[in-house]
């Protein structure tokens, strides 16, 4: 027999898509170069939780050599990948060069502002443990500071909370920002009264959870109504500026004075994508999403698959699927299959999503469930949401860890992650 | 009835001593303001387990104010003492000020270099979630730095650990790394084998643990050797220099090329005991700290208390008390009951420790305790540490989630708060 070299397959990214590709390659005979910059898989739905106290940062991460420890085929390298030579099948590290056989582009999206990146540090997005925790620090320091407010007005600022976009990250973070102020922080303050706060959702299109069914966004506007938040729809942010949340509705504009600003309303592939493109001639749409071929490839390239949310993949009718775990999660475990079924010299079917449902949570109790021909909201969808979030935590320490957390806070209301922490750890003088 | 304003107790520092100082003022009918720059209260003997990916921050911090949420007369302040106004009874804040009728200082300790500052940067210390959290970003990063090296030298030096100081710190640290490295990491790397670190363990005086009777300190040393730790002792660090760990053993000198090199050796008290030692002619010891009579207050100032880690307390023999959790959680509750007794128009006993024994623990199934006449090693003492430390841990949630976690990491020697965080994630190419 001959010694031929195993078949290199190099996956970039270690998000949901690239992820469940390699474990769908565990017993393919090819070799698994993992790359991703952070050393941990992240469970980016529950992501909102640590922005707000509700988990800590090691219970949503998983290191991804521990996913992989007893698959000696598969390493995991800790770098950043900065191009791609299509021609030489080589990418380019910040720190070096890696060839391939087949290449898989799982990278993920980030946040955009539309053309406003100076609302970046006024207003924070929700991609990564940074962020959440900048946001906890955020949250956590606007009541400390209200705590010691004398004036009033200034008070009420800090405990004006705008969140923009009513997307299911935007209404998460509402509806459990709602509940910390509500019910959580009770007893906790002297001067100030927690459930004083306002929260405004703003959305520009004309309601929350635009990619769910009509009457569930109108039970999602309801739930969150009743944890005291502000829901305006078909509202325009136009200016973020020193606290002052400028937007437009119709003809009329309105401000409010915020300390604390949230963004979740754009997403925004990032620059390996036009990369690509530039190297492959791959069409980008709007937001810089790739477009890929019917089996997730780029076309004229069969030997690089791009998915999860850098993908745009055009479904049957031709409207391109949303950036959902769910949908990342498919194209990887259809990217291992389509890898070995080419090894053993067949051609792979092309891609197809298979909807399983929608589900978001408002809050303690309450959330929205779609199923195509069953919808349901209230407290099944928000067990349905629990029980299905935590069975997909990767690591069986994290959902044993994530359970108790919440079935603690459950019972008690309370909290344990509640923590101010950052570089300057008493950063309340300077706001 | 009059309708005399409370007493008003002022506690500086929410760590063991000041914490225990407001539990035990929880029925007793004065007015409790608790001042922490921090916004949680932090069990530090479990800090190393964060600093070596075991435990995440949330597990060992409990917020202050969930504390004393249904103790109506005890305020929490998140606020930075910065100086003490002993005539008019005030304590000055960066941001304010606030009168007192007693004062109660428990602002623990922070670590010194001995002189030598600017190895600071080089050999963080371990006092608060942030120096953990910089430990453990430090520890990951060797191994995933020395994966991708390819020179033999650098690699070995990536792979190689200095801890500064023998105490109950180092040597836990020390203990957890081996651990880490010898189980816990196992088959995570491709290019390296992490049981082939390097940890030395420096201590300048003769042995390890010296707080405890020398035939535990013996047993100490033997168990980190098992763990792969090379116990250094009369070894006096004369140097930390780019990566180079230079020291002195007797008259010879040696030296070591570490990457990591993590300081456990020296307490220094925080300039607040100097200020107070200015306006109320304290007397300091040789670390800063300040010498209390024997009710625990400034002698001159029957109002002024000084507590925990601060305070130098002459037990008995003349010998001072260690920098113990245990004699902070006792002086903590003496200062209650004490402002208690006052109040009754009666004079305090005076201070008395008792000694209830002492505890540390060497990586997995192994552990010294020190009871006076029994002593002993090994699984009964790390399974004593274990009970003890989570006993003691402040919240409920805390207590179930360590448990949890801990029963999980013994059973799946599996780690999942390895994560790598910070303002750079992706570090590497720097170093």
């Amino acid at each position: 027999m001959q010694n031929t070299p195993l078949h290199h397959v190099v996956i970039v990214g270690g998000g949901f898509g690239g992820l469940h590709a390699a474990k769908a390659l565990r017993h393919v005979p090819v070799r698994v170069t993992l790359i991703d910059k952070r050393n941990f898989h992240l469970f980016q739905p529950l992501l909102y939780q640590v922005a707000t106290g509700g988990l800590s940062a090691g219970d949503i991460a998983h290191p991804l050599r521990s996913v992989f420890a007893r698959d000696r085929h598969v390493s995991v390298l800790l770098a950043e990948v900065v191009d791609i030579n299509v021609a030489r099948r080589t990418v380019v590290l910040r720190d070096g060069s890696l060839t391939y056989d087949t290449l898989v582009i799982a990278i993920g999206a980030s946040h955009q502002y539309f053309g406003h990146d100076e609302w970046a540090p006024q207003a924070p997005g929700l991609k990564t443990i940074e962020d959440a925790l900048e946001i906890r620090r955020r949250i956590f320091l606007a009541f400390e500071a209200a705590e010691r407010e004398a004036d009033p007005t200034k008070r009420r600022a800090l405990m004006t909370f705008a969140i923009v976009g009513g997307g299911p990250t935007g209404v998460e973070l509402a509806g459990s920002l709602g509940e910390l102020a509500h019910t959580t922080l009770k007893g906790h303050f002297r001067a100030i009264d927690p459930t004083q706060v306002t929260i405004f959702l703003l959305e520009g299109g004309g309601r929350v959870l635009p990619g769910f069914p009509a009457d569930l966004s109108a039970k999602a506007a309801l739930a969150l109504r009743r944890l005291g938040v502000t829901v305006r729809t078909d509202t325009r942010v136009t200016d973020i500026d020193n606290g002052t949340v400028t937007m437009r509705h119709g003809d009329a504009t309105d401000s409010v004075h915020a300390h604390t600003i949230l963004w979740t309303a754009g997403v925004k592939a990032p620059g390996l994508g036009a990369t690509l493109a530039k190297h492959t001639g791959a069409a980008l749409d709007r937001t810089g999403r790739v477009t890929v071929a019917p089996d997730l490839t780029v076309p004229g390239h069969p030997e690089i698959f791009v998915i999860g949310d850098l993908a745009t993949f055009l479904h049957q009718g031709g409207k391109p699927l949303p950036g959902l775990a769910a949908v990342a999660i498919q194209q990887g475990r259809y990217v291992g299959g389509a890898i070995k079924r080419r090894l053993q010299g067949h051609t792979p079917p092309a891609f197809r999503y298979r909807d399983k449902g929608s589900l978001a949570i408002i809050g303690r109790n309450s959330g929205v469930a779609d199923f195509g021909r069953v919808r349901f909201a209230g407290i099944p969808a928000w067990l349905l949401w629990l029980f299905v979030h935590i069975f997909f935590l990767v690591g069986f320490d994290n959902k044993v860890l994530v359970l108790v957390q919440w079935a603690w806070n459950y019972v008690t209301r309370n909290r344990g992650a509640q923590l101010i922490t950052g570089k300057d750890p008493f950063p309340l003088v300077d706001g």
